[in-house]
């Protein structure tokens, strides 16, 4: 039984403690995924969000110290303006063997806040890619991960062997876990989630800005592509202010493709290659084992990320690779 | 019996003529529409489309001629670079009491063309808000409209007779019919339909260009942002060069949108307050009528429309309104 505690009880550590808590009983999880059993504690500085939790027969503790103590695996799930907080509060009382991750939706700022607080070689920094536009524990679901993308980040200063302890537990609940350096997820999340949802903003209130006229016949192609407009502002102002290095120069190269398109037929044809390169279906995936004890697994993890790769399952001997041809 | 002719069977005409055909026997369709029986017949330039569409067990002729000899609605879902061609091939073969009307995503365009070869009063131009990424005959249904809005144009040479006429056929069909004239419907359109398929476009360009791993981590707002650019581009650059004049200052005010947008925070604000806007739900909507004979009537549709209202039924007598408090 690893004993596993998440602290944050929002959309993202909701979910957590939901799918965690549904696989402990037996080691297997409502989809029949072959897990470790869990020994997991929830925990949220709200009340109110802890009498929920517990109101959803889920196994919630009123302080972070009692939550924490004897955790194997600590899971913050806080939002990124209290991550800084949470770690100074927790990192004292942690054991020198825990593993101690993150969910937030930007890394380099963590990992900053975690070599000048904690101590870098017990935490590996994680980013499921699983939001909605909506937030909080009444938002949470056990299957919000199903399927997912999770990013763990390998850095010079990373524990691999934590690190792989992690990809366990994570590809357990049914997601690929995609290695990444925190500098190349941060890139990546600008331009595939950051500038989404500047630009569901901006066309929101365009629309909205035309008139009564407009928004009643806005449909399929408005819907989508403002859905993350709902989503709580100051969240992602937060996201956009911790990202700015990389969401900025995003936002000026996307500005200058749409003001260079003249007739917007190279842009468009451009626009539909590009978005089919996307998921192009299980067919086209290859997969390979690749053991823990191989000689430079840390770079050869980034090199499957980079190469589009993840890791969909481990044992305590190997690791299954899955990806595009080439990984 | 109305006697009807769609030309042109790709996604919209194709959904139309079966939408059409599926309530031509007793008089409802369907989902239990009242409606009028129609006597409908499709055509298409393209023999592959006829034959796919005949085996579909559709009423479909040879030859347009053929198809809109009687007719009393022809309803022209071509192309946009094929609709001046067709209006000057059919305009000659038709009555002096038909309605002629489209489908065009852009509509002072069709207008010009009408007002060049056909003859106006007979025309009234016609949006179902209800396209998807996919196009041609194979990704017809006959539910495509269920619920969507219907613009039809009410112009200074229009026939509000035949408007009335047609609005009671799509009504009947279970859309919501607005009423705008061409000028207000290219601008709304533009901000609500054209402009989210070029970001579309320009989201996915960046996350490609970022490389395998921003596309392994893209998830629901990338999904969501990018769905339409996988349309045919030739089919939205033809809409965006057609509609030049709205859609490139409304792209230069969502360009200065967002490069006035400095900590991005009253940006995200905005634009999810301007989301919430929309579609409110039944709730807050209110119910009259307006008696088809009423003095000034295209000008008090013209406002239902600008209030964001909609016509819902239509009869003999009277138009069924419907809409946002005010209307």
């Amino acid at each position: 039984m690893t004993r596993i505690a998440v602290l944050g009880l929002g959309l993202i550590g909701g979910s957590l403690l939901r799918r965690l808590a549904a696989t402990h009983d037996d080691g297997h999880d409502a989809n029949g995924y072959d897990v470790e059993g869990y020994d997991v504690i929830g925990y949220d500085v709200d009340a109110a969000t802890r009498r929920l939790a517990r109101a959803s027969g889920l196994p919630v503790r009123d302080a972070a110290a009692v939550a924490v103590r004897h955790a194997e695996v600590v899971m913050l799930a806080v939002p990124m303006a209290e991550f800084a907080g949470a770690v100074e509060q927790v990192a004292p009382l942690l054991s020198s063997s825990v593993v101690l991750t993150d969910v937030g939706s930007v890394k380099r700022p963590a990992y900053d806040v975690i070599r000048r607080l904690g101590r870098p070689e017990r935490f590996v920094g994680g980013h499921p890619m699983a939001g909605t536009e909506h937030s909080g524990f009444a938002a949470s679901s056990a299957d919000l991960f199903t399927g997912a993308a999770w990013v763990l980040c390998l850095e010079p200063d990373t524990d691999v062997d934590r690190w792989v302890r992690l990809a366990r537990l994570i590809t357990g609940l049914g997601c690929r876990v995609v290695p990444a350096t925190s500098a190349d997820h941060d890139a990546a999340v600008a331009r595939i989630s950051h500038l989404p949802h500047l630009l569901a903003a901006a066309l929101a209130i365009g629309a909205a800005e035309a008139g009564p006229l407009a928004l009643a016949l806005a449909a399929g192609s408005f819907r989508d592509a403002t859905r993350v407009a709902a989503t709580r502002p100051e969240l992602t102002a937060a996201i956009c202010a911790a990202n700015r290095g990389e969401v900025e120069p995003a936002l000026a190269e996307l500005i200058e493709r749409l003001q260079a398109s003249r007739d917007h037929r190279s842009l468009l044809e451009a626009g539909r290659a590009a978005r089919l390169l996307w998921q192009p279906g299980d067919t086209a995936v290859v997969r390979r084992k690749l053991r823990i004890d191989s000689s430079g697994l840390a770079d050869r993890l980034l090199a499957l990320g980079r190469a589009g790769g993840w890791v969909e399952a481990a044992t305590g001997v190997d690791l299954s690779l899955a990806g595009p041809p080439g990984i």
